[in-house]
């Protein structure tokens, strides 16, 4: 018995599409005779393609992506400060449209410290947390405006919005998670002494939830201490649940200190499964080392190991995840090219027997 | 001539009282016979006065402020999690109403790593910028809501409220700090590609105001950016110029790659002098280690030194940092209590000549 998958691949600009056809490799290669079949579709979208036609995400576009079963996403954006991007906001409406629409709304962004990277901070085994970001609220809603733009008497608003709905879902999914790591802790981050609205929403969900994992301990720092606690304390971490915009500073941050961003993975999960999860490493599309054969795959090829659990694939995750800890491990100071670490990161898996063979 | 600077000391909760006895003795040794007095009015505020009379900050608590020259501030804030405190926001109701009623739109928060304190990431001499963190708008305005608060249809906002008026003078302010300083350069910090409204406004605030400093570079980043800068490169920023809520988050990370936020000092301050500025260590009030004598006044003290500055007596000041320098220079591991500290500090301030004495 074979299952399909509909992959969707929008490997978008710069590095992204270096970066994905690594990670297509390790997918290939944990999956080659493991009774599930990727059938592939690339989306070209990105900064490139709105350069060449005008558009970010076109009606059709999105309809044929929610079609497949799952995305795999390299980076998307052009150079900074390109001219002829002004005006469109490649992030705002690609990356974030789909977040969105697809109603993403976990962003789950694990943070470990493999064996044989070199951190000023931590010893590899201290740093093994999971930062789960809602991804479909808060500040990112696009709820904003501004009034007499370019005046002296311009005012600019942002709103951040916060539902029981959104907040609830998320806040369950984290303590789900933290009930299965072996830790089982969760660390609700916010600003309740700033924020009291939002704030207040998010403390009592959780102390509600709560009452549900009680084999869960539960603490809880404001966002400011906590990128105290990142540097100075990672090893207390275990599961992070945060709104969007913590989420998004908190994981850059937790990258740095786990071995830089270029081993950063991601998913954006929609767990009802109604519409398709999308995979990418945490990295942007870094334009100025674009076309060099020089970018880390690691972390795009990290987020496959996302996908293959999102998908049920547990031992085909595991086995990518043994492999880029393996390969990390024996990371000298020679450079490697982009496909260099992949095929040999894609070899290892290759190599790992399944479990159950 | 004798000036007398009319002196509000606030020495609030928890270790707030003991650091700021410190800071008295450093201002009274770095001022003696210098031809300013200060007339100091003790105002019982936070936690242990709520707790008292009901009362956080009451109009005339208000009044009696204002009609001061200068603040100091020690830290506010209760025991986290007394049942006591629930429905009084000390944070909001006393410190933050403090800034906005006094008009602090500039929270300025220097960050070095002296010599003799280890850093895992940086060698001192590496670290020395500072922050100009906004402080009387963005996030931080109060200005949320939340409708059937409780219900599974609860929905709780929180706005960002930002003007070209608010925005401008402290975008002029941090570029007329940087073009003071030796390397003239200056960061925006924030995130325009997803909050587009407030950071449009931002960013085109910081492009017209550069054309009149010509002199100081100018360059962006993305807020989730600058957390791993800060990390891996904090060598690379002079002044950091950014909104209320990501200047809260910076400054905490900063204190923590640089020594900690022991040393961490700050004042808010309304240059027009309005109002009078109010100076405080960055730490909160710690009701873990209060009465014990052992919190680290150093950040206190360099508060005063800020705050000798913003009246005018710079050669007072630089007294005040080149005497923790030295201090925190010579730290060995043998601890020392608060008041050996702030003794120690104090006679080495005596002990530098003043240059034109
Ligand atoms: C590109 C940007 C919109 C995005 C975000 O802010 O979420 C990125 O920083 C991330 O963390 O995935
Ligand atoms: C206590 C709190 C309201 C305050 C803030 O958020 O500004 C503190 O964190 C600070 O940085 O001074």
């Amino acid at each position: 018995m074979v299952t399909t998958v509909k992959l969707a691949v929008i490997p978008g600009d710069g590095i992204g599409p270096e970066v994905v056809a690594e990670a297509l490799k390790a997918l290939d290669a944990a999956t080659a005779d493991r009774g599930i079949e990727f059938d592939r579709t690339e989306f070209q979208l990105g900064a490139a393609r709105y350069l060449e036609t005008g558009d970010v995400l076109t009606d059709d576009d999105l309809a044929a992506i929610k079609s497949h079963d799952a995305i795999l996403l390299g980076a998307v954006g052009g150079v900074p400060g390109d001219p002829r991007l002004v005006g469109a906001n490649i992030e705002r409406g690609l990356l974030l449209k789909l977040r969105f629409d697809l109603d993403h709304y976990v962003n789950l962004r694990p943070s470990v410290l493999y064996e044989g990277v070199r951190s000023p901070l931590a010893e590899p085994g201290e740093v093994d947390f999971v930062v789960v970001r809602e991804g479909t609220e808060g500040p990112y809603v696009g709820n904003g405006g501004a009034i007499r733009t370019g005046t002296p008497a311009e005012v600019a608003n942002e709103v951040s919005v916060n539902t029981a709905y959104g907040v609830e879902r998320v806040v369950r999914y984290a303590f789900g998670l933290a009930a299965s790591r072996p830790r089982q802790k969760l660390t609700l981050v916010h600003k309740t002494n700033v924020l009291v609205f939002a704030g207040s929403l998010w403390k009592r969900t959780v102390d509600r939830v709560a009452e549900e994992f009680p084999e869960v301990t539960v603490d809880y720092l404001h966002v400011d201490a906590a990128t105290i606690f990142l540097v100075t304390d990672p090893g207390r971490f275990d599961v992070i649940v945060t709104d969007n915009l913590f989420g998004d500073i908190l994981t850059d941050l937790a990258g740095a200190i786990s071995g830089g961003i270029g081993l950063a993975a991601s998913g954006n999960i929609n767990p009802d499964g109604t519409f398709p999860s999308m995979f990418e490493p945490v990295h942007g599309s870094a334009p100025d080392i674009a076309g060099k054969g020089i970018a880390d795959p690691t972390a795009a090829i990290g987020s496959v190991a996302l996908l293959l659990r999102h998908l049920g694939e547990a031992e085909a995750a595991e086995r990518v995840e043994r492999a880029i800890a393996a390969d990390v491990a024996e990371r000298g100071d020679r450079p490697r090219s982009t496909s260099e670490i992949g095929d040999q990161i894609a070899a290892r898996i290759q190599a790992l027997q399944p479990a159950h063979s």
